[in-house]
């Protein structure tokens, strides 16, 4: 059993960047982008409102605020104003997930604060306060589960704030013998053969194995599988991903 | 019994603007600005709290997007776009009032859109939409209240949508006779003499009357009061207003 | 003769919008965002020098301060505000162009500001004043020319203001039989049919003529013919424009 | 012989931090915010008047695109897009300074690009590129000069690069003893003492010496002291320290 995650939402006013009907035919769980590095107010509703009516899961895609980086640029935002950025993000796609019959189910960093939030303490905590801060999930009375990186702080911080955590793996991205991932400034960051691809995501979902760039095999307990979504092909990659998935007997559905 | 409402919040990052403390301790009702026209979170985060300890209603502050013209600038913005961008923002608010134990218990719109909203019926269906959009009031149930200006579309459209509607006056401004503010492009639109604002505000909240510029005088039912807080000299002329009020044997507290 | 003047550098940091490498290969005068309703720095750059080695002539495309909804929403902004706007994004632009060799040659409003300006005397003048303040084309020493819609009080107060005007019109856009243009909110305001659009294009460069909605013909003295470039088909016209114009005999040259 | 800079027009909209016409009476040197960080065109466009009406030089104080953290936060921009916006805020600039009568005169990174630039060597090259592709300064056909800290490696690429380079000290910032500033995170990083910073002003520019937080003497040759602009007591200050400094023989006049 695997959830599929995906960014969505990824235009900003007269942009688009995700085709995100077609995404959300194939995906499990949305990332929706709110605003900081991307998302204008109307696209998130429209979002929102057809992730709901497919059954897909909306999560709260939190960033810097950044559009003309699209988030992509570290920066070293002190904790506060951090921690108040990424509550202020999630309450906004609230209105919309709740106004469409659905709910906020989940957070998770884009871009330049994901990585950051991997290895830098504070904000990873400054990330945790935001979610702890944007309170229990509407219905459930439970926190908010933080969406990240196997053995990132951002977990770590999260964890031991007692929010869930939700461990995520990448078929197209290439990892480092030791579970991290290849920074995209690297030749072979990011895998482009579609069949590759595929072929990884089924074992990745089906035998919890990534093969890494040395081709040492790392073990993955990742409950999420990320296919991308801002380029021309993500929408068919993404659908192949899930067809191989089902037809490997993986029940490709959004984590508990 | 009147309510005393002030815009807050009004900073954004470095820069500030309003002395959301001291006027915390006179009003009964904080437009927080939700960050389109001003209002950073970390400054969004920290009225609410100050709000909530001191018992003052919290209420969105919504506006343009407009940080450069300080939500000043009259905009054409379609009405699908206007009703999320207002959504998003109380949203937005939601967290940081939650957070703090309280609730966004009204919506205001700020500047040219409260301007627009009089007589624009467009852009006044809009923002009910997006007051709409919001949903209910936590933990009341009952949809958001609208603040505005008597006679308005806007509280024409909120009271035919069906949301609670509370009318406000201005002492600190000059009425046309036929109950219209005198637009701030004229001269004498904005009174600065602070015993002629404080009388006008008791005669205001005591004898539901208002002396127009020329003279005549003109009943008003208005429940909330608005005083202003960009200004040096704004939390002083609160404090007065305040005293004044309750001295006149009005009782000072948030509209029902 | 005529000359064909596109929209370009439309994107913003990770979003592009039009095809800028194609466009300049057919159009004569490029727009160039300034970063106001789009256009970032490093793309300025790089149509700059694109534009500069393919001879294309280099001109500030300038806007209302509006990334969110591109420019098109007409707004209030106060006369002095404007205008400094307005050269602001004429001084950024300048850099790129001299950079590459080349210079600014010309002004021509984006969006809600050129449709504005069209009718709307302060407006107008604030635009002109802005160009103003630019100062002279480099080199030429002589004042920034103003590319606008004939009849327009935009080319009127530039005259005025001893600016040289440009009048341009549009092979895409229906026209009323007054000369102005049927509003993008109508339907037809916008003509697909290529086939139409280059038709049009000829009898206006070589017989000055444009055929309204109405089946009426008006008479037309414009030097610039604009074509659109946010359209994935937008390059493929601009090159049938520029081809059609040749083989009917029409030069397709910067106007003097 | 001694300049004296401060940063300028650092309000943006409603808001305002610097007393522009006060600091003018007072400094030799300007650094206008560009509006990456703070200025908005309107604001730049007074201030360069004033600077040009009282013979202060205009110099162009370039930020990272970050309104919200007012330029204190550093951020990984790549350096093609850091080098673009350096050139666009220099160029937004001169249309002003020159519709003034003057010149940009120089360049001074503000805030966390100029604390960056200090020891990052891939920015210090892209802001000194950024400056190279802004041009000669108006009128003398040379390259603008930058302005920064003794031994940065701002100073040093643009040495390399053939730019002229001026080297400041604050008379209100703690030393460590090998030359750099104590940081603003620290306690004591800076010097609220009036009369400290004067007596500390006078010993700079008439001994060339600075006393470091551990009371070791540090030699100087900066031929430029930073007076800071954003504190309410600003003006007052730097119109005390210029007094003093003529007072003890020094002139104070703009660097050659």
């Amino acid at each position: 059993m695997i959830d599929l995650n995906a960014d969505l939402a990824e235009g900003f006013g007269r942009w688009r960047l995700t085709d995100d009907e077609a995404l959300l035919a194939s995906v499990t769980s949305a990332n929706v982008a709110c605003g900081f590095h991307a998302g204008d107010p109307a696209t998130m509703r429209r979002v929102c409102e057809l992730a709901a009516e497919r059954g897909v899961r909306i999560g709260a895609q939190v960033s810097y605020r950044d559009l003309a980086g699209f988030g992509r640029r570290s920066m070293d935002v002190p904790a506060a104003e951090l921690a108040a950025e990424v509550a202020y993000q999630i309450g906004a796609l609230e209105v919309f997930a709740r106004a469409a019959g659905a709910a906020v189910a989940y957070v998770k960093p884009h871009g330049a604060l994901y990585n950051r939030a991997v290895h830098d303490a504070e904000q990873a905590a400054a990330v945790v306060e935001g979610v702890r801060l944007s309170g229990p999930a509407t219905g459930s009375g439970q926190p908010l589960p933080v969406l990240g990186l196997p053995g990132s702080l951002l977990l770590a911080a999260a964890a031991e704030a007692g929010l869930p955590t939700v461990e995520e793996a990448f078929a197209d991205r290439s990892y480092r013998p030791d579970g991290t991932l290849v920074p995209r400034s690297e030749p072979d960051a990011v895998l482009h053969d579609p069949d590759l691809v595929v072929k990884r995501s089924v074992r990745l979902a089906r035998d919890g194995e990534i093969a890494a760039a040395d081709g040492s095999v790392l073990p993955t307990r990742a409950r999420s599988l990320c296919v991308h979504g801002d380029t021309p092909a993500a929408a068919r990659l993404a659908r192949r991903v899930r067809q191989e998935l089902s037809r490997a007997g993986v029940t490709v559905r959004a984590f508990a």
